[in-house]
């Protein structure tokens, strides 16, 4: 335990470099999907590479089609386990810029309301969480002199933007980015007291469906009647994909969805989860959905199917009496367990094709479909971390899930058939993606001792 | 006879003037949307008024808050019928511009399919409609010095913008305006040889309905199953409105509806219409609407229930996983016969509200509730007319329906309390509101000789 005690001290007394350092990085205005910022994401792949070499990592820049990646490798004790740190170093645009405080590409340390926050954007999502792990490997270095385990990293630049370029560049690279298990550092702690490893994330399948008739647009005085209405075919085809209780119709919808186990349930439990607040925050006091599934349930292992955006004909200002000739609704369902999105892909064309009446004509648009992303956490590695966390904050660590999606942990799954550990320190109020982006200090200097913390665990996993 | 054989030999040698007088009123750009041409719909008004004077009419331009109407009187003699003639000079905007072949305001005489044609926009809608009437009168008034009935003139500048200014103005001037009849001219014929009147046409009750859930977008990873989805209730909403036979499932929706009178179906069985060519043209080959009911039937004397437009969450290119805060879509009923746009408003909001889950709240937006018109085509004015109108062309006229609305017929029926007979020229292929919109010249000239006659059949019926 000295090496761990010595590498927390060195945490601590490298605190205000540490800032210094992320508020480097937070200038930097790696904004990935405006090309105007592409040096700067340049720019910001170089800093990483030459952080992580004065860390004594072999990094580099990779070029790729997009923005680069920065991988670096640096070994570890014989034997050792072999991590792959994810995290990413563009961020998101910053409008409306007249909405920010204060410069969002000049960090400043500012109160908050549990004490001072990091305000700039990408000080949450995700430089101020991957420098978490980059300043516990300073400390590990800095104390001790090398690193207890074997750790690999990919840091990309594309994350949000979709990040086009990582899977070729996974597959490419696959032998080399390999490992035991990947970290990835881009969710958040239960609330600022408990920290959180994810272990369950919903997959997505995400289709758009165009139903078409006539072959332009017609008066409805002229046509209504005997011409086909796209939008009332739409309207039919997506309310019956819901019961009266709320579960998907598709044939088949529900294979591969299991059981939340009664272990990880009462885990929950233990949440404290307030649905009334949860909805309340938007407005909503009623959980829709599945009838008798609890909301935070209906959150992490329910699958849904999702209406998210429909046109056809003239929606704006006033009235106009056409008849479309077409009507488009984009649907995404996510999933959980082992759902198929490929099969649940198929019955929804099926439903749309077997509901298409005579002189209606569909074309489908796929945008994507990921599997859900389900980590054993009885592989040691998980029971180690959750320890591992307990001793930093003042509440023990939860396994959580998340509703959204974290493709980069399915592709880790499917390029690299590896395991992913999702840890990380963002708080709900963090604004993400928003004007005004903060990271709680407490979040960064209590991320980076946790990172310590679990690198010092998973070494005595091995 | 003599008199109408001398008014039908004058309009034959005014034919020449006659198109000259046209061209100059095509000429006068009166795009009544657009405030730029403010002073070219007054001019127009004006030159109007200077037209009607110079053949005996008692004519002023009527300023309103909006476009000036044209009002004249002519009298005639005692005893005789006394009608309102209605047209709109003002017309459609030209854009697109670079699809016209030549300057909408720049009239030509050019071939067409069945023979010469007057291209320029307004030349059918409604500028040579209105001006075959005039020339009649003008007809009548060369060859026997003054009109064989009394006629009072309505010219409105504003239909081509919602008529914002008619009914107050028509409020205001109801002892002035009303006759024994109105005649309108703004619709068509059957086909090129066979004169249509049009004796019924649909009302239309229009709305627009929102429903709201969350107080914002949410994210359909972070809230989707427990969030209300707005898509997903308006979709059941408007997949409720009809049955599997295509009837319309409010409730009273059809009262008031009538079966088509036997004489008049056999009328409309003998017009040969080609349901397969009428949906054939827009790539439609099956007649949807009610089970059971002729396309034509289906056009002319029966309801429906068309969504015109919806729109809600993200649905440009690429995909957004929201959960819309809301979802709109346009509704319009055209209703037949007898059938009440206030009752079946408040159906559809019954129905709204019956359907609307917890958490859900909907707004309606009225975009306009009329009645349908179906004229009493056995008063004597309406047999006069069509033994007139027999005699100029090839074949028969016939009572036509139409599936669209002119509001105008309905208040003149429901502001003066007066019938109106819809008689017109265009033609199918007139492209109205299109580029190269045009008038047959045959349709002009016919149209003149046909106001000759039924003018005469008018007076006969005294």
């Amino acid at each position: 335990m000295a090496a761990l005690t010595d590498a927390l001290a060195q945490a601590d007394q490298n605190r205000a470099g540490a800032l210094d350092r992320l508020f480097a990085l937070l200038r930097m205005p790696s904004i990935s999907t405006d090309p105007a910022y592409d040096g700067a994401c340049r720019d910001t792949a170089d800093w990483l590479v030459a952080e992580l070499t004065s860390l004594g990592f072999r990094a580099e820049r990779r070029d790729t089609p997009g923005k680069p990646m920065v991988v670096a490798h640096a070994d570890g004790p014989t034997g050792a386990p072999h991590v792959l740190f994810y995290g990413h170093y563009d961020v998101q645009p910053v409008d409306p810029l007249d909405l920010w405080h204060s410069d969002p590409f000049d960090p400043q340390l500012q109160d908050g309301p549990r004490g001072q926050v990091i305000r700039a954007r990408g000080a949450s999502d995700d430089k101020g969480q991957l420098m978490t792990f980059v300043e516990a490997c300073r400390a590990w270095r800095e104390a001790s002199g090398d690193l207890p385990i074997r750790i690999s990293i990919l840091f990309e630049g594309e994350e949000e933007s979709g990040s086009p370029s990582l899977v070729p560049f996974m597959q490419e690279n696959a032998e080399e980015l390999r490992a035991d298990l990947a970290l990835i550092c881009d969710t958040g702690m239960w609330n600022a007291d408990t920290p959180s490893i994810c272990t369950m994330l919903r997959g997505m399948v995400a289709d758009e469906v165009i139903v078409k008739a006539a072959n332009r647009d017609l008066h409805s005085g002229g046509y209504g009647g005997p011409a086909a209405n796209p939008i009332r075919v739409l309207s039919q085809i997506l309310a019956s994909l819901h019961d009266e209780a709320g579960r998907v119709t598709l044939p088949g919808f529900y294979d591969g969805v299991r059981d939340v186990p009664d272990d990880l349930a009462a885990q929950w439990d233990t949440l404290g989860f307030d649905a009334e607040a949860f909805l309340g925050a938007v407005g909503l006091s009623h959980p829709a959905g599945e009838d008798g599934i609890p909301p935070l349930h209906q959150l992490w292992a329910r699958p849904t199917c999702e209406f998210n955006g429909i046109a056809g004909g003239y929606a704006g200002d006033g009235f106009k009496t056409v008849l479309p000739a077409e009507a488009r609704a984009k649907i995404s369902c996510r999933l959980v367990w082992d759902q198929d999105p490929h099969a649940i892909r198929e019955a929804l064309h099926a439903r749309v094709r077997e509901m298409l009446p005579p002189d209606c004509e569909v074309e489908f648009i796929s945008h994507g479909a990921d599997r859900a992303s389900v980590m054993s956490t009885d592989a040691p590695a998980f029971e180690a971390a959750r320890r591992a966390l307990a001793e930093e904050w003042p509440n023990e660590a939860v396994f959580t899930g998340g509703g959204g999606s974290i493709p980069i942990a399915g592709h880790f799954k499917q390029v690299l058939g590896m395991d992913s550990m999702l840890i990380g320190f963002a708080l709900g109020d963090d604004a993400i993606h928003s004007p005004n982006e903060k990271y709680d200090l407490r979040s960064f200097e209590g991320g980076v001792r946790s990172w310590v913390r679990v690198i010092d665990a998973l070494a005595r996993t091995s």
